[in-house]
């Protein structure tokens, strides 16, 4: 690294991703990360403690990046049945570009996201979090039928529950299909005619 | 085998779940389960041609199970919300026994089941036509809202997708977690509103 720059937990996040996809999740080490950064190990730990904390660090920074891309759908100001399917239709996108872009990155994250159960659950309630808020906002606008104030959150998690197929990696298999778009659609439908009229 | 009893492809069939399971499926031969019913292999072939015909076989006779003990749910007489409920849960609850109740079968099975997917195509069929058969009736008896001819299977197809969470192998992790029912009871009511009211 050159020595004008500073050392930032970022650089070394990105400096670690690059190292678990050049290596593998096996064979990657903390010493790898600093020899790409030109730094000592030491300065690498000064940051993240240990070799587990930089892992769940980077497996915390490539989920965030699905729910930047999402905020948009999230946050969006049209009708809350077309954002919710809007956001349903860019997770299901960003997933399987993910899986089909770059097959070792992907089961190198596979790995990481068994490692780190916690942060793979606090990304989750993030993502229920997204649908919850079109939910509620759906509800103020007249689009959705009226739900109680927890069930907003239980039936967030039965959306993304239901959808399932087409944003866990588990199924990532199947997304070429050539009938995926139409059981994608069939199940969309069956979500919103759910919450107009419940 | 004693020399009394006929082979028949029931048998050969029982006798080759038997050596996949003590064997594995990358070990088992069909001269191992020729051994096991005291038959020169010959005799198996004149059943089934191939060893992957024998175990294309054995996978669906395995698959065909879990039809018939779901047949009662599809054709009971119930109020069909009722009877999709039930068949829902009686999947559910199948499946989980499978995946708890004999881990190396299972495993086995998985395999067998990535070998003969035109098999497993044939046995999402069936399922799915149990659906329909239940939405084709709910609609008769007005507990459903009306669906057009073909929309009833792309509909069934969309609540076997929607529930994949609870019946796919590959989530069979899941199914131990503390709030799974949870999970499961607030899917099958998002369902159940969409087809009451569609």
């Amino acid at each position: 690294m050159a020595a004008t720059e500073t050392l930032t937990a970022e650089r070394i996040l990105e400096a670690t991703e690059e190292v678990l996809r050049r290596y593998g999740p096996a064979k990657a080490t903390v010493v790898d990360v600093a020899r790409v950064l030109g730094v000592s190990h030491g300065s690498v730990y000064r940051h993240f403690r240990t070799k587990a904390a930089l892992r769940e660090a980077v497996t915390e920074r490539w989920l965030e990046g699905t729910i930047t891309e999402l905020r948009p759908h999230a946050e969006g100001t049209g009708p809350a049945d077309e954002r919710l399917t809007g956001w349903l239709t860019a997770l299901f996108a960003l997933k399987r570009n993910k899986a089909g872009g770059d097959p070792e990155l992907m089961a190198t994250f596979q790995v990481l996201i068994g490692e780190n159960s916690a942060v793979v659950d606090r990304h989750v309630e993030h993502l229920v979090d997204q649908i919850a808020r079109i939910l509620a906002d759906g509800v103020r606008e007249g689009v959705f039928a009226a739900v109680e104030g927890e069930e907003v959150v239980t039936t967030a998690r039965a959306v993304f529950d239901a959808t399932d197929r087409f944003h866990d990696p588990a199924h990532a298999a199947d997304w070429s299909a050539p009938d995926i778009e139409t059981a994608f659609a069939a199940v969309v439908a069956l979500i919103l005619r759910s919450l107009r009229r419940a």
